[in-house]
């Protein structure tokens, strides 16, 4: 058979199943026949003979002998979309992150969750990427070491022994991102049926991740000095969890930061369960005065401290790492190997490349002022539209707010996003769906005038 | 507390972590009191104290009061190492491939499964790094939109139209790696105690990754035809398995190719049993005549298909696909974002860029002629040995022999081991340790001379 005839076969196939996938035929409607097809899209009657036997081969479609053919979609064991509690697309969060990725240039993203491109270090990356080229040839085309890059490792435990967290480079795993971190960590830690325990709101992608590894998942209300202990110890009394995952300095998405006294009572609490914290720190060196990290206090035992340089660097160079208790270190490399056969050795010779050069301090200490700025301007021209902060945060991109009273966040998102602007509704982050009132914006992304006059529009809709 | 002492406290705690999971320190066993210890390694007693009571609160050691500190490691909820069969190390499948990752320069690895790095395409490699640096900036800081680049996808499609499978970009979702796509594959279609069947012998890391899922993993015997499908139609009455991993053309480690009539008889028994079939096909371009793919046979309904360049390319460059039919292309991509959020844009760019410049099919043009040419000399020499290959590989660079009778490869690979040579026993391979008179020879990896004078003094010493 011709190539082009394989190609126009799979496009009628893709026009039926993405019909079928979409919802637009549903289970059990009867397919055009085969001629009246032929016509409608303007092809050969063999070319729709073949693909419907093809769907008919991958169980997508049935024939009834002398009736024709029928929708019989198969599902799978494991949809994060069935399993995930019936949303708008508008409040979705696995759309929102997925319409932040696919966005177009001329769409405003301030419901995104990471800088624009142009606030990047492009000139040093491409300067890093030039030099990279001039690599020996085992970082060019060799498989990375198990743990990932020494001289990377080295630098990675420097940072955090600044940060008071006791560590060697043996105790750092890189992985391809803090989410395969955390990925690692729930596989190693947790198994299906197990409970594990999120801030309500959290970062919305923790919800998809623990969904995954089908395990229960119960949410405590965050306060603007982290988690409410007294819910977290009736949650612990209640689950007897094995896990908690949190952001403990510049939390997603409301910006807040831990108190130390609630850091140092949240641990007791969690030794005496015996439960492993997760501290997701993918924004600490957006912070301006470094606040002591659970990870710090309890030195790598109960807490294991993740992060990446997908917010700071690049999202296109792939780089996290895992800061863990020595006796983990190996059982978590073979769970790494087994399921990634090691990460990119490319991309840490990247990142390597651009924390060593200067660039990276450089570049961070010009991102702590702007987004200084930014947050200022954002949070006045907020206040004009009465959309008020929860907190203040220290630093960092996010500013979780309260819409003016009686106004639901969901609604708003929906008017923006016919404006062609990608909002991220309270409800998106908030397990319990209690923060309906509330939305996360990203002050990085909010220089647009734009913005506020649809905003503006929207309230006044909704209101 | 200053850095130096940080780091000198971590110092201590991981020499102390290494004896206890290296064993050489066992559960229960008695610390040496602070001040010996102090001693010992040179650094003062306030050093070892504050080292003893962090490893105490990780609760790797813990202190009877009036008795001193003892060795109380506690271990994860999964682990590899434990969950697999107890092997010596050097036939245990996870460390060979974690040594032939960190062996030096020195060592010889006919046992690892890869080519060596001066048989990659360095210069294109540099080339492709070098254009990148002009890249645009959203190529070089952004997330990759879900699915991954559409160009790539379009070019991949293309690649496999030519080998009959109908598929269109749509299908196509881009990876970090082919195991990457297994793992997303299984988490999308395997719950824990569900049964998947592979070959035995098969790629050893399928073990691992299964293992990871906690699915009840079934061996089929594979014979030069493909598995044997009497014993493969039993273990699905047996055990009515969910899925089936294999290689198609160039299986790891046999190098055989799978007959027309095993494979059409192999998909009817899995469409009865409704069962899905991984196909990785990573040594797909080594092929010198081209053989139909199950998924060419299936249309992508009970097969689905992966591969990746890591073998072909550059292993440090990490970038795998899964063409799968239309209807799970969704799910498997809210998977793929909640697990790792999104693959590297930036290695996608560097695989696109070689695929499109020529430098890839050059390349294998090449590989194909000088991996016959390297087959036909190792075949030779090893016959020598008296050691024969089980059938004659079409082409690729794995050699599956017989060690002369009664001699067990794993005796061997310990003797070979010690002359810093990483060999790959046959029961690596196989779950139900039935090759343990079989070696996995890699052809790329024999070209210096001290390997045969090795074997010879190996196989003289074990028989």
């Amino acid at each position: 058979m011709a190539n082009g005839e394989h190609s126009l076969i799979a496009k009628v196939m893709n026009r039926i199943s993405q019909k079928i996938t979409s919802g637009s035929l549903n289970q059990g409607t009867k397919l055009p026949s085969i001629r009246s097809m032929a016509r409608t899209i303007q092809v050969s009657v063999s070319t729709v003979t073949e693909a419907y036997e093809r769907l008919a081969a991958q169980g997508i479609i049935r024939s009834r002998p002398g009736s024709g053919y029928y929708v019989a979609i198969s599902t799978p064991l494991l949809s994060l979309a069935e399993s995930s509690p019936k949303l708008d697309r508008e409040v979705d969060p696995m759309w929102i992150s997925r319409q932040s990725m696919e966005a177009g240039k001329d769409v405003l993203k301030p419901g995104c969750g990471w800088l624009p491109a142009s606030w990047m270090p492009e000139a040093g990356i491409r300067r890093a990427l030039r030099e990279l080229s001039r690599a020996d040839s085992a970082s060019l085309v060799d498989y990375a070491s198990p743990l990932g890059s020494l001289p990377l490792r080295q630098i990675l435990a420097r940072r955090l022994i600044e940060r008071e967290i006791t560590v060697s480079a043996e105790q750092i795993i890189l992985t391809e991102s803090g989410t395969q971190a955390i990925d690692l960590l729930c596989r190693f830690l947790v198994k299906a049926g197990d409970t594990v325990l999120v801030d309500d709101p959290c970062y919305f992608n923790f919800h998809a991740l623990l969904r995954a590894h089908r395990v229960n998942v119960v949410a405590v209300p965050f306060t603007p000095t982290g988690p409410d202990l007294e819910l977290f110890a009736k949650a612990i009394s209640d689950h007897s969890p094995r896990m908690y995952i949190t952001n403990s300095a510049i939390h997603n998405p409301t910006g807040a930061v831990m108190s130390p006294n609630t850091a140092h009572r949240l641990l007791k609490l969690a030794e005496q369960a015996e439960m492993t914290i997760i501290e997701d720190d993918i924004f600490a060196d957006f912070e301006r005065e470094p606040v002591p990290r659970l990870a710090a206090y309890s030195a790598l035992g109960r807490v294991t401290h993740i992060s990446s340089f997908s917010k700071t660097l690049s999202a296109s160079v792939r780089c996290g790492y895992i800061a863990v208790r020595q006796d983990w270190v190996e059982g978590l490399t073979d769970l790494k190997i087994a399921t990634s056969f090691g990460g990119s050795r490319l991309s840490a010779e990247l990142v390597l490349t651009l924390l060593t050069d200067g660039t990276y301090r450089k570049h961070m200490d010009g991102l702590r002022a702007r987004l200084s700025r930014s947050m200022i301007e954002a949070t006045a021209k907020l206040e004009e539209l009465h959309i008020k902060p929860w907190v203040e945060p220290k630093a960092g991109m996010f500013l979780w707010c309260q819409l003016p009273h009686g106004i639901q966040a969901a609604d708003v998102a929906r008017v923006a996003l016919a404006d062609g602007i990608v909002l991220a509704p309270g409800n998106a982050f908030s397990l319990t769906q209690s923060a309906g009132s509330f939305m996360r914006f990203n002050v990085a992304q909010m220089s647009d005038e734009r913005l506020f006059r649809s905003l503006a529009k929207a309230l006044e809709v909704c209101s």
